[in-house]
């Protein structure tokens, strides 16, 4: 996947190529404010950042898509409505509370929207709301619309920076990516790092451009292209309920080339995609797995998401462990459940190009053995440190290269492809999931 | 689920209560025997058990069902062909590895076979092999040849424990449940603590019984009654490639009332299912999700395997953390993926007798929050300990008391009922998994 090949040694490394991503394409500002409050489900100390995406004027050229799962946060329900509106004027984003069922959910989100509207002389229904953070926890509307009118006097350019900073939660770094269109560009920050394998959509990504692309075409491309990106990933197969990719148009710069905007479209997203799996939480090694020869492009997926989410094997990697068994059992599971018709004999895998499995047989011996844990341990991203008052934390803020764990499946019997991400399970993932809220 | 509602202090105490359910059913020895050997993938010096269940005489009563995963086992290759033969005169059982697509696998667990029937004066055929471990490397078959005779001369009566203990792997203690029936009696062993989500069959069950049963009923009560017990467990989602569950009957008892054998053969089996995930890997509470008011038995089993499988759901529980967003993340995601007709607005749900959704919305206070809090640290079975050397071990080897976390989903639109029971996701699952061979 990732059309770079980057390494950095620190996080001014990293900051400083991000610097080089985040200029805002024309006809957008970003403005952040951060505040105190208490929730009231369970009263402690909390921190919330507003984030405000504005264009300069309303657009009609925006897209979306959305969680599929079931009990959709309130700023999803929203934002489906949204999409029927003639146009779009800004976004407002806020972490640590995510309005999902929330008692009076929708009408808090409203509340903000129009507040948010008034401040920027726009119609009612022209804001975007997203939220994201605890599940259940209902937003301190009041608060946040007393801290509204700093988000909107920090307006500015040039830089997406602030704003890939202000969605985040339990992310590592922000995440920035960019391509060039033409005289314009596309440019796209995601937050996300734990509750993700999604469905359609995932997490939340903003998708800015300032090329003219006209709303059909930007929302086909968008569903076209979610599909190779942020529907092939996964960090801990839980799917959030309030996953969103938005991609916005201000319209500045004309349009040339519908393809290569669409070409430019895909890098971004599979890029802010394997970004995100790589700062996925507690991720100590980013596993890619290719499918090749399948019967269907659903199979070869399907058979992805399985390695990447068996949590035996996950283990394993996690412990630069090459236990290879668990991956051919997460092959099995997979088609033994749901592909019984699926002939797995002329089926053949490599992990980091060492064959395992051919002919229906292991293919091990001891110096494969030493091989693939050289690979494994080439990929790592950072030796687990010792846990602190019983914590494990991760050792970095920076992505410090863009290795995988790389695996090929050969299923032998079709023409169909697919590339999976994933991450390990790992100390790390436990600590920060076993008392995220408090 | 349990029929029982057992506390123990210490192994002693557990031991001695296993004692009193180990007595074997007339007409059945085991013997076991323990050598040291070198595997041929991964030379370092390891441990096996082999282990014998004997019959007096060959019966042609005896069932059994196998994983379902795509890549099965040379023993469950094997096992499905016994089905056929007119009698079963012994199981000999394996740990260490699990014999699976390991080049020659069939021929080396038949030879074992062979040699088990030569010993015991049977004819070929007429013993069932299963292996657990490893997947992925050989059996050490002239080793395992020249240790069966001690296994044979080891078989005895009267316990059936030695055999509970030989067939473990990372089990913190043996497994053994009975029931009476008439003048007879049924026994059930079981080992498996990882790569548990059966389909069909689960981990490895021995289930002995003198209660005279013919082969029909036998099988068709196997079938019936692991849907309920093995088939609605989960430890981590993943599906073993070596999954047996056995029932043999030697006979030697008349069989009074066939419903009575039916009902007794469900207790067992539900207290072995609710056994092995108190002792899965890692598993510091048990997690019972009974779902009412289903649209079929198939989507009430398949919500509650949703939430015992979320991750993020897990963690929480590993922490005492009553983050029930990720609970109902964790419904939403499986209907929003496979059930979008369903109907969610007359969803209610409980955590230890607190309602903490209904109406669409989260009903959640502080004082809530308390009672959540105190309920899940009522379920934890031990605390987790600093880790020693960078690696977390279970405090226990046996099991402190028979609580669950109580989850309760009334899904308001059908009459179908399920109950699934799954562990939390904690530290120690990790240490168990990231190394596990070395």
């Amino acid at each position: 996947m990732p059309s770079t090949n980057l390494t950095f040694s620190n996080r001014s490394e990293h900051r400083a190529w991000l610097a080089t991503q985040a200029a805002l394409p024309a006809g957008f500002r970003v403005g952040t404010t951060r505040f105190d409050f208490t929730p009231r489900e369970a009263p402690k100390p909390a921190k919330m950042t507003l984030t405000l995406l504005a264009l300069d004027r309303p657009t009609a050229d925006f897209a979306a898509v959305f969680t599929k799962n079931a009990f959709p946060g309130a700023p999803v329900v929203i934002g489906r409505r949204r999409l029927e509106e003639p146009t779009l004027g800004a976004i407002i984003i806020n972490n640590k509370i995510s309005n999902v069922c929330a008692p009076g959910g929708v009408e808090a989100s409203e509340r903000i929207c129009a507040e948010t509207s008034r401040l920027l002389g726009l119609s009612a229904g022209h804001v975007l709301p997203s939220s994201t953070g605890v599940i259940g926890w209902g937003l301190p509307v009041d608060t946040m619309i007393a801290a509204l009118p700093q988000a909107v006097s920090a307006l500015a350019g040039p830089s997406v920076l602030p704003a890939a900073e202000g969605i985040v939660t339990t992310d590592l770094y922000p995440k920035v990516r960019r391509a060039a269109v033409g005289a314009g560009s596309i440019v796209g920050i995601a937050k996300g790092a734990g509750m993700i394998e999604p469905n359609l959509a995932t997490m939340l990504v903003y998708l800015l451009t300032d090329v003219a692309v006209p709303r059909a075409e930007l929302r086909a491309m968008l569903r076209r292209t979610i599909d190779d990106s942020f529907n092939s990933i996964s960090v801990d197969s839980d799917t959030s309920t309030s996953d969103t990719v938005a991609l916005v148009s201000s319209g500045r710069v004309p349009i040339g080339d519908l393809g290569e905007f669409e070409r430019a479209l895909q890098t971004v997203c599979r890029d802010l995609a394997e970004d995100i799996v790589r700062n996925g939480e507690g991720v100590r090694h980013v596993i890619r797995v290719s499918v090749q020869n399948a019967a269907s492009p659903s199979l070869a997926r399907a058979l992805g998401k399985a390695i990447v989410n068996a949590p035996l094997f996950k283990c394993a990697v996690a412990g630069n462990d090459p236990n290879v068994g668990r991956l051919v059992q997460a092959i099995g599971k997979q088609v033994g459940a749901h592909g019984a018709d699926t002939d797995l004999s002329r089926l053949r895998a490599r992990m980091g190009g060492v064959e395992i499995f051919s002919g229906g047989v292991f293919q091990l011996n001891p110096a494969k053995e030493t091989a693939l844990v050289a690979h494994l341990r080439g990929a790592e991203l950072y030796t687990s440190a010792p846990p602190k008052d019983g914590v494990f934390s991760a050792a970095i803020d920076f992505p410090p290269h863009e290795r995988c764990v790389e695996i090929e499946v050969d299923v032998g019997n079709g023409t169909a492809a697919a590339t999976v991400l994933g991450g390990d399970l790992t100390h790390e993932y436990v600590s920060e999931n076993a008392d995220y809220r408090s």
